[in-house]
């Protein structure tokens, strides 16, 4: 098995290659694993995010880009400007195999350019060109322009990795992007490469990725895809994508509407995957080597929202910009996602500082903003009225928020700041600065624990409870019953997943499949033949415990819990009416860190021994 | 007579005093009169307008910030990115003034700065300032940020001029802005300031400007002042702004509708000065030291048009944006007003530029334009759909120009080079690459003269033949009809308009008053007790000459001409039906160039000797 890894040193537009020693792949895999240990080991504690000495990772995994199903994707790691601890996300596309096809297995990005860069690597050669032509536009347009440059116009061949303004803007909340549509959207990594000054990246190539026994690979291959192609979800993802969780979520109660007030949205039906595959799908459409096509291509022909055909938009971002602001439109919300792909957003965080907002801006003309705080609201809001379900306010904010104008240069630094800058940390809703994806925890008692003890912060995909308790996978349990076994379900699926982002393969793939599924794969990719399914899954928990470990040397070991307003506030409405967050995480916090040998959400030295973590017993003593 | 000059160059950061010799200020006054021989002595001959060499005079004149009336404007000369020849511009507001009292009766720009950089000027102390959290940021929110550093807080006090991220990114068409909603638009100087990595100026103090002859001053200001105040003209443009003329112009058929394709617009009323003023006006206002109060203040309270109180918008702007892209939705324009002011766009150019745009997407979408072309404009559009009359693309578009998305980085070259990237160079508007204003030269015929002759490219304020061919001051005259006197009376405004100009007073007040009017004035100021009438006059005129040498000198001695469009086809609507203007400017041209001692467009010597311009005598020779 080899790695190689590619660094580049933006300070000094230098590319140094480096192959990483394979008792390293064995223990962290790649993408996620490898990235969480590499950062651990070389991201000095405490430094300023947008310091030069922060480094951002971008890995695959030994399944990336292979004949594995599902295999079209990487994973981004690296100090969080918006968490203040280990950030990193998950994007799919092309970009991943390509980079692959280019000759490097990762890249990492390093130091800080002078002036803005942007590097191609064909066939294992590196070039650094100035990006200053490229600095402030937008994503479509950049991949443009740089597809014009390598000559290479055809989207079917190479791929490119870009940020946009709002990564240039060093706004929290900024997405890496990916073949124009796709996200590395949670935690701001964005961000971290515009202080560097690194505007993109592009790849192509032709190197062969080729299992050490073929024939295995072959085999195992096929039966997993089997297993994945005839599953109901998959056909559900593939038919109506992601979205299709939008009645399916609003009809449990637990569709998180007006800034997590509610659990219903009355206008779901118009924003679900069903009315968007009546009204404006083009196709669906596929990450490199998918079975599933979950992705949508979609368009609006007229109109104020007029949209040119596009991918997306992915259930989280018609709820984080739709229910949760009360638009209700989906022509609005096709706009805003093309709009907040274009400039760079995490259109989770972005639709929940939009609803922070409008929350701030609703309490502030009812008196309960301190004055001088509502003056300054009012003032900075330009020609900006944020008012629930205002989608065109949200269209102007979009652009404001990129560039940092007014109410967008707070905006930009993310919902739990721009809470606390207006004096009411309560409103805005996130775990550890992270904000929430679309699954109130009131409604869906295990996302709860998944949320609060989430290493990255708010988050749906450490672990997807919904899985179990909504979706019925691997089987169902009640999404309001406390049961002690969920909380095994949730660390299995923490440790499971873990595994999942460091092969790198797609998360949707879990529906249908455990971790044993992935050990003949790996085997026969990489010549580990001795490799089991409970080292396979014990890796899974490594990484989980050493993502831990950044955050306990930053000091963020104790926030494992929920904003306030989930923790005390019953549901008003819908059938989980009542409900508070905290009966749940009473009930399963105490287990949890049981189960994974944590005191306090600090992992025991034992624990950490167990692991094969000793070089990193200091953090915890 | 003393007139102070700061350098500021931007290359080293170091600002040097300078006073101009007397001799050279009764030569060319101030403002635009010294600015065209400064940057003629000191700009070298064929340079990029964006290369540290070319320069930017923001200048006073005698009269500016004075107890004399309408004296708060300034103006800026440069060469122009936007024509290739001598660019210059005036502008309102408090500036000014504010320059004058804080120690500087002028201020160069010079070289380039490494980085982003700002400047403060307070009772005469300099000091420069980085500007890297300013860069990208609107007008509004930058005036509100320097503020806020400077810790004043109040616009009453001290004043600041400033370029948005339109001027930053080069756009041609990019206005310099002050006291957030005023703009020095014209010719594109701002982009040269963006080029130097120049944000913005601050100015405040307490200097005293004090005439040599104190009691003279202030009887011949009370003369003039009683004039200017009791003129009908004077007085409508108080009560309904510039506006006003929405329905004059367009009662005459000279309202350019749809890209100069109509001179009537049926929705004319509806975004007129009387409309305004009924529905959205919050109050007039005038700039520093008026009496007519012309400038609007205005809002839109809900909707996607929401404008908080702000200036504007102008009958230029209104016009530009609205009948000459069939938008004939007051709101809209208010809004686009808005956005145009704080991202920092000339309007005038801006709706031609739009104005083009849709035409050219008209002819592409009926095959008109050539395949490719047509190909590559419907791919850069991206989510914009410019139909005549979208506002909520034309919105977008705002955004896009700024900040060179896409069709945006085409369009922020302004409208001539988008004619022409498209191969359609007839359907830009424009003389000698300015775009035109919002008279049509076929309904009024003096305009025609007066567009093709102007020295800074198609402009209504060297000669505002408006005024006698229309509102009948000094007297009225048939605007259809042919009239060799006109002639001499466009050549007199410019005369008397570069004096104005210079001193530096506002134009309206020409309406009421002529040359005569301003000698007492000037002698009171200066001491220059021999002051003449005629020689004030033949300032005036050496002044207009020592603008086309410049021209002659960049090789831009041949065109004084008009577009195609306006020369050949005739209007088919309103009273000026089945006009052309090249009727108009055939007859008046030959004689033009007689009066002005000019052979094709360029000064002969004689005429140069005459006007004292012996050492320049060198260009036309």
């Amino acid at each position: 098995m080899e790695f190689k890894l590619l660094r580049l040193d933006l300070s000094e537009w230098k590319a140094l290659e480096e192959k990483v020693p394979e008792s390293i792949l064995r223990k962290y895999i790649g993408g996620r694993g490898l990235g969480a240990y590499l950062a651990l080991k070389e991201i000095p504690p405490h430094i300023d995010p947008f310091s030069p000495e922060n480094k951002i990772y971008i890995l695959t995994g030994p399944l990336t880009g292979t004949g594995a199903f599902e295999s079209g994707r990487y994973h981004v790691v690296g100090k969080s400007p918006l968490t203040g601890i280990l950030g990193d996300s998950n994007s799919g596309g092309q970009f991943g195999p390509w980079l692959r096809f280019a000759g490097y297995d990762g890249v990492v990005i390093e130091g800080k350019s002078d002036e803005p860069v942007w590097v191609s690597i064909v066939d294992g050669e590196v070039q650094f060109h100035p990006a200053k032509k490229l600095w402030g536009k937008g994503v479509v347009y950049t991949e443009r322009l740089i597809r014009k440059e390598m000559k290479t116009p055809s989207e079917h061949i190479g791929s490119i990795l870009s940020i946009g303004p709002a990564g240039e803007n060093l706004s929290k909340i900024a997405a890496i992007m990916n073949d124009k549509y796709r996200a590395a959207g949670r935690t701001g990594l964005a961000a971290v490469l515009g202080s560097k000054k690194f505007k993109a990246l592009f790849v192509k190539g032709s190197r062969k990725l080729e299992p050490v026994d073929k024939e295995k690979f072959r085999k195992e291959s096929k039966k997993v895809i089997e297993k994945i192609s005839s599953h109901s979800i998959s056909e559900a993802l593939g038919k109506f994508g992601t979205a299709v969780l939008v009645n399916i979520i609003n009809s449990h109660g637990a569709f998180p509407t007006k800034n997590w007030t509610y659990g219903t949205f009355e206008k779901a039906f118009e924003i679900s995957g069903e009315y968007l595959a009546e009204k404006y799908l083009v196709s669906n459409k596929g990450c490199w080597g998918c079975v599933i096509q979950c992705s949508r291509v979609a368009k609006v022909d007229k109109g104020p929202y007029r949209t040119p055909v596009s991918e997306g938009p992915e259930y989280e971002s018609i709820w984080a910009m739709g229910a949760n602001t009360l638009i209700g439109n989906l022509e609005a919300l096709i706009k805003l996602n093309y709009l907040a792909n274009d400039l760079g957003f995490d259109t989770i965080s972005l639709g929940n500082t939009v609803a922070t907002l409008m929350d701030l801006y609703e309490k502030a003309k009812k008196g309960e903003l301190p004055e001088e705080k509502a003056k300054e609201l009012f003032s900075l809001l330009e020609d900006i009225e944020p008012e629930w379900g205002n989608a065109d306010a949200f269209i102007q904010l979009v652009w404001r928020i990129a560039y940092r104008h007014g109410i967008g240069d707070l905006a930009a630094e993310g919902a739990k700041r721009l809470g606390e800058y207006f004096e009411k940390p309560e409103v805005p809703i996130h775990v550890k600065g992270l904000e929430l994806p679309a699954y109130d925890p009131r409604g869906i008692n295990s996302m709860a624990l998944s949320y609060a003890t989430s290493n990255r912060g708010g988050c749906h995909l450490r672990a997807y409870a919904v899985s179990f308790d909504v979706l019925g996978a691997p089987e169902k349990y009640d999404p309001l019953k406390i049961d002690p076994k969920k909380v095994e379900l949730v660390k299995y699926q923490q440790d499971y997943f873990s595994v999942i982002d460091s092969l790198v393969v797609c998360k949707f793939n879990t529906f249908a499949t455990d971790h044993t599924d992935y050990v003949g794969l790996l085997q026969a990719m990489t010549g580990w033949e001795d490799l089991t399914a409970d080292e396979l899954l014990l890796t899974g928990e490594r990484i989980y415990n050493i993502e831990r470990l950044f955050a306990v040397r930053e000091g963020h070991g104790y926030q494992d819990t929920l904003p306030k307003r989930l923790l005390e506030t019953p549901l008003p409405d819908g059938p989980a009416k009542g409900r508070t967050a905290k009966e749940y995480l009473d009930a399963y916090l105490p287990k949890f860190y049981e189960l994974r040998g944590w005191e306090n959400g600090i992992p025991k030295p034992e624990t950490l021994e167990r692991l094969g973590l000793e070089e990193f017993i200091y953090i915890v003593k």
